[in-house]
């Protein structure tokens, strides 16, 4: 991660990690350097695909996956390098990375399985070839479940609309979405999970409004999810994460949407710390509260995601201290908190399945328990 | 507020507002500026004190409204000023400064209705004796609801000890409370409402862990409860406010406590925002969710909370900007999100009634339902 381009400007369209066939070159965006600053970074090797998950400048459980396909093409495209041995310490290390997204180990999977049958001088060229077709997927996924969830959307303002006017009330100005975290473009390659629902809702004319949890410690939602949603032009208002109980009481949420790092197979949901919290208030106050992932993001090994899904614990300063710009734009670091305050960092929770009103996938949008989960992993094995 | 002492070390003892009898001087300590450096500042007038409660440098429902029964005082000080006029236009201005917190309007009646035989040569001299009045009376009832709450405490520790005995478990090293936000002794005069149960419970022998929530997004729990509970040699760790749920989860909260800071006539209690998402997690994994609070904290003329307090909104650079000191200690203020994000930041939330296992009082534990509270009512009319 040593050569780097940067820009206050971003390009209109851009990938979280993309792949430049003339020079053969992986690239992603750092995302710590979001909102101030767009860079796009060189991903040059296993060591520095490695730390770029682990540092979270790639995060996003689907652009996870995508970016250790591409670590392990990393690690074995050097044809001096590429052996069995080489690809299982590429796949050991990239799954120490982080614990509790499971795409990152689908992937991993993936590539495992599918380099099988490959000699060593063909396991670099196959790797690529996996690792471009998982990222041609994932796009498509994404677009695909954003189309299931935009008609979910459509049913939710029409119901909307004939509420008000069954009230007597005015027209609705607009459909309300509470979103927690970044499940966008930027955690995946292109569209997202969650923001993939608003972008095709908002381009089939939907009037929408998101309101973006500012998603602490890392504040995902702040800092990600703001500046996707201005650079689409979607309508919305940053809260902090105590906020969405009180707007749900308030009337202002119509529905959530959030994404997962983990689905188990009865549909308990693991995703960024605090999203129980939000599908608590969206029970209590008759709100959807709807999941958005790709079908890569359920563990069908796993039931119950309280007892089963290991939850990563990340370092304390990611709570006692935060970093930002200046008003003159410098970077800095500064601490909120007494000096050696204890810190407990867990940086995922788990939404059991009844609270989840659907899960919406590139596959159709279904239930969340063990038959429909059942019948959708019958599906995929056809 | 221009004459302040500044001082990194924290003198033993404190308290929030202190009058200095020997120069007739009313001091607060500048919360804003905490846990970084303690600044005791003198309230000079009017003025000063409005500035002092709107500013937030103090704040706490019991604190703002003994600060605001100074406030009157400062007002009628000057014998050539002190008349009618000049109290009602204090009244009116101090009671402009927030507009949830009750215990505001409560002190300020308490001076209408006690200065009414007041002669103008008696205001000034009547004003002060009832400000200090309810300094003593507040840190009276603070030491007797936390004498109440740790009693509440004790049967909790026995009930956890009783338990891992039967289930053949080990002695359990902690009772781990919960809190939100900062409803200790810098939110009173002493002790605190939540953090008086606290400190009297660790006082009375029990072993106590607190979880502090930071409370975004002024982080009153990162800067003002992280430091209290250190000062004071409680054992605590500070938590991002999405983490709650997950420790209830997994079984890590055995209660949680709150301050309030206005409770309706049926228990509905408003606190800062996000109390109420604690309150669905304690329901959700049967964690008794326990409020803590003065009787001056009641607005008997109240039932229904949800419609009927005034939700304050704040300033939208408490979301997107944050203060703190970098490695150098110097202080920096940063922005965390893209220039211009469109904000909304409600101060506070209101749990219903049918949330909160109980209230604590400086008159005793009550049920948080109407019959209960009536009966509290004809006690206090007594």
């Amino acid at each position: 991660m040593n050569s780097m381009s940067k820009s206050e400007v971003t390009p209109l369209k851009f990938e979280s990690i993309r792949y430049d066939d003339v020079n053969d070159r992986v690239y992603v965006i750092d995302q710590t350097q979001l909102p101030h600053q767009f860079v796009e970074r060189e991903l040059h090797d296993l060591d520095g695909t490695c730390e770029a998950i682990s540092a979270m400048r790639v995060r996003g459980a689907p652009l996870i996956g995508v970016t250790a396909a591409f670590g392990v093409y990393l690690a074995l495209r050097n044809p001096a390098m590429a052996s069995r041995t080489t690809l299982d310490e590429a796949v050991e290390r990239l799954a120490a990375t982080r614990p509790t997204a499971i795409n990152l180990q689908w992937a991993l999977n993936k590539m495992v399985e599918e380099l099988a049958g490959s000699g060593d001088d063909e396991l670099g060229p196959n790797a690529l070839a996996i690792a471009l077709r998982l990222h041609a997927e994932d796009i498509a996924a994404c677009a695909r479940l954003g189309d299931y969830g935009a008609t979910l959307l459509q049913s939710l303002w029409v119901e909307k609309c004939r509420a008000a006017q069954q009230a007597g009330e005015a027209e609705p100005g607009q459909l309300n979405v509470l979103t927690h975290c970044n499940a966008g473009s930027l955690a995946t390659v292109d569209w997202g999970t969650a923001l993939a629902v608003i972008y095709k809702a908002q381009e089939q004319g939907l009037p929408i409004h998101v309101w973006v949890d500012e998603t602490r410690p890392r504040n995902q939602g702040a800092s990600l999810t703001a500046w996707e949603l201005a650079r689409r032009g979607v309508k919305h208002t940053l809260i902090v994460d105590n906020a969405g109980g009180h707007l749900m009481q308030l009337g202002l949420v119509d529905c959530c949407i959030v994404g997962s790092d983990r689905t188990t197979r009865r549909g308990d949901v693991c995703n960024k710390i605090g999203t129980y919290l939000k599908a608590l208030a969206a029970r209590d106050n008759g709100v959807p509260f709807y999941v958005a992932l790709p079908v890569s993001t359920i563990d069908f090994s796993l039931l119950d995601g309280m007892s089963e899904i290991p939850i990563e614990e990340r370092a304390s300063d990611e709570v006692t201290h935060m970093t930002g710009r200046d008003a003159e734009g410098v970077e800095r670091t500064i601490r909120l908190t007494p000096e050696n305050t204890p810190v407990s960092n867990f940086g995922f929770d788990v939404t059991p399945a009844n609270l989840v009103s659907a899960l919406i996938t590139e596959y159709g949008v279904i239930e969340a328990n063990e038959e429909a989960l059942a019948e959708l992993r019958l599906k995929l094995s056809e």
